[in-house]
């Protein structure tokens, strides 16, 4: 999330009680978890295991529960001994859960031509562009963004709050709310089928590509990026930060892991779980998946192992 | 989709602004997908790789983008460079989307005793028999027909559009949705679960036989035909046009193709993929599913390797 | 279900017509299916495959078909020839459905600074808590108990009725709903995701523990037990009277059937089947379910079959 302008240092430091060591002068233009932070943003890290990984990242600020390590060079540190706690303070702030009471929240703003069928409900400051059809007993949260010619079937879900938590064993809650403050965003001519769910980003967006279809029951978790003319057929799930570039093909309940990438024009078979980086315009199928002539190969091998003990036996 | 009354060729040839190449006196009876085509119809073909299947099939009228093909025997094309927007505009005409407003539309006809609860939505011409429960945040697309004793429970989605696009990679919106004209028809005593979804015919009629119960978050294809007393389990997937016949169990989160049969009485075990017509009467399992002895064996097999491999290496 | 008070024999064999066999001054405090019953309880058996496992289980009043059995010390007979009739007819009385016209019911009681969103229903009798968040499109049945500081996302159902028939091939409906009596018990501080399906307990409670985070299009059948500070990925499918102890890991699209155990911290890997019940503190993959260093192991077998063929054809 990008803050609506500039924030000084200092006023984070004070509104989450922190203590600065390094540049103290500066100031973060926006707020993000480690997958989608950039130059300027904020970041949090209170687990060692990811010190270095934050301090290494893109982010120019991070918020830590360890005062002893190197300040990277150009960097800043905000010391507290809860970081999570701050990062939900800082998001609370730009972003708080305001939850419209109407159907239609009246920051929605509503394109031409488009219909709205009964019992859908659209949050703050939702965006929705001209000719889409909007079926009944669809919710869209706040701040989703949707282009021109979309068709959002019935009882789909834009925009629900990710998977995606803060875990301690040592907590009286163990497992606390990563407080989403990003988005869904929706192309033109995108399709999406009935009862779908699409979470928002964690902190940044969730994107569905210009043209892309979604068959029924589908699953896309925070921050996946969707390309240009994909089909995913019904019943797939998709976790978190996955990416699938230009013309993907998905068939029925396939599983594809989090923080991948598929590669453009890559064609995955029915019911695989997609466990790696693919590479593209290739077929794909089986859990793991693997290229589709080896898993045919595969199969034809195990149904020969009966003959294979055979011969062993008779030699 | 059969039309209100038989529509003369010469009228539908000027509506598409197509030549008429054949029997020009001819009346159409109806329009539908080659999946579904009957004696009196009109069907659509745009690809070269079909032009043989529509020429053949039981179509009487082939709206087509070649007018150097031989006309069959008893038969009249229709050419026009487009054939898809074609048929989308016979559809248009004679089925035209026209979104209720209301939770329940005027045009809906609903039975005795039946039962709809709050929040639920009812579209167009929707006929509901005697002593149904419709629960809460169900919606019930237009035309669907239900029967006598149904239950459906909530959130459930009945009628939704095809996962069915017509594509083209030089075009500027690459794939076009196939304007639905179908609908969904629903048995005496057949009972669905919450938050499925079954989507309507493309151009006939998905179809739920009598005494069938399904459980919940189950999808069902276009053009789908389940036949009397099934039972299918949670989380099922069904694809377009496939069939199954009486008194066939699918367990839990099973995908099945499209355009297959499961015979009468088949028994699928959970999480199979059913990949090719099957007989009835047997239980298969795994992906593809087999007869579950095969597959049985096949496991016992692969966990045997590790011995064959040290025969081997003692040999 | 447990009466509302204790109910005589004599009051219950003249609601359903039948004849006491054994102490017939006895008082039942409540009914139950086979799995959930207990001392005090009625239960019914209409087949001679069940009668035994009825007659020695911890029911002290059986309803059944055949009056021939030797009552078990202690324990009374209800004969009739319709022991499933006989049931519907008691839990009928006791728990009639009265379905609730209005979105919230007056007879719900909702806790402080709990925000309802617009388009939910909630049912008759149905409690929550404090601090919650009812997203909206959710449906609670009636008789959920749902505790403080819950977060329920968009489309959500709970208490959706179970999957559980009572099926005879030769009666004119073949498959007869098992009237549900029992109802969904969510603890403090649970979330869960948009678009799932909780059914509610045939006879006793579906229960979800304290600290537990589901995510979306997840189903969870009749009577199942999830323990505390667990985590359900998303399109996950439980089937019923399944338990999970505390702080196991479900990942994406895995299948559970029915009546089994998951230990303690039991993790099971994404699209994995399990058939049986696991022990705790281990990591479990494939269909069916094996530990995972196993599971891995047998990949690389498989994997080594041509190498083992070419082994074999030289020696």
């Amino acid at each position: 999330m990008k803050f609506p302008s500039p924030v000084s240092l200092q006023w984070i430091a004070t509104l989450i009680n922190a203590e600065l060591l390094g540049n103290s002068n500066a100031e973060a233009t926006g707020i993000n978890e480690i997958h989608k932070v950039q130059k300027g943003d904020l970041v949090f890290v209170d687990h060692p295991k990811y010190y270095t990984t934050c301090l290494n990242s893109a982010a120019s600020f991070i918020i830590i529960n360890n005062k002893d390590v190197v300040v990277p060079d150009g960097k800043t540190l905000l010391y507290t001994t809860e970081p999570f706690e701050a990062y939900l303070k800082i998001v609370n702030h730009f972003r708080p859960f305001n939850p419209s009471k109407q159907m239609i929240s009246d920051s929605a703003v509503i394109g031409e031509s488009t219909v709205i069928m009964p019992n859908t409900f659209i949050g703050n400051h939702v965006s929705i562009g001209n000719n889409c059809v909007i079926h009944p007993n669809v919710v869209i949260h706040d701040h989703s963004v949707i282009g021109n010619n979309v068709i959002i079937q019935s009882g789909t879900i834009i925009g629900s709050d990710a998977f995606y938590y803060n875990g301690k064993k040592d907590r009286d809650v163990m497992y606390k709310r990563m407080q989403s403050c990003g988005n869904v965003v929706i192309e033109d001519n995108v399709e999406i089928g009935a009862n779908c769910t699409i979470d928002r980003g964690v902190t940044s967006e969730t994107r569905i590509g210009k043209g892309t279809i979604i068959d029924n029951l589908v699953q896309l978790g925070h921050e996946v990026v969707i390309g240009k003319n994909c089909l995913l057929a019904s019943q797939v799930g998709i976790a978190g930060a996955t990416t699938l570039e230009d013309g993907v093909i998905i068939w029925g309940q396939v599983g594809i892991t989090k923080t991948i990438t598929l590669g453009a024009g890559a064609v995955v078979m029915a019911q695989s779980g997609v466990t790696n980086t693919i590479k593209g315009n290739k077929v794909y199928m089986g859990t793991p998946a693997i290229e589709a002539g080896d898993k045919r190969r595969e199969y034809v091998w195990v149904k020969r192992i009966p003959e294979l003990w055979k011969k062993v036996m008779e030699s």
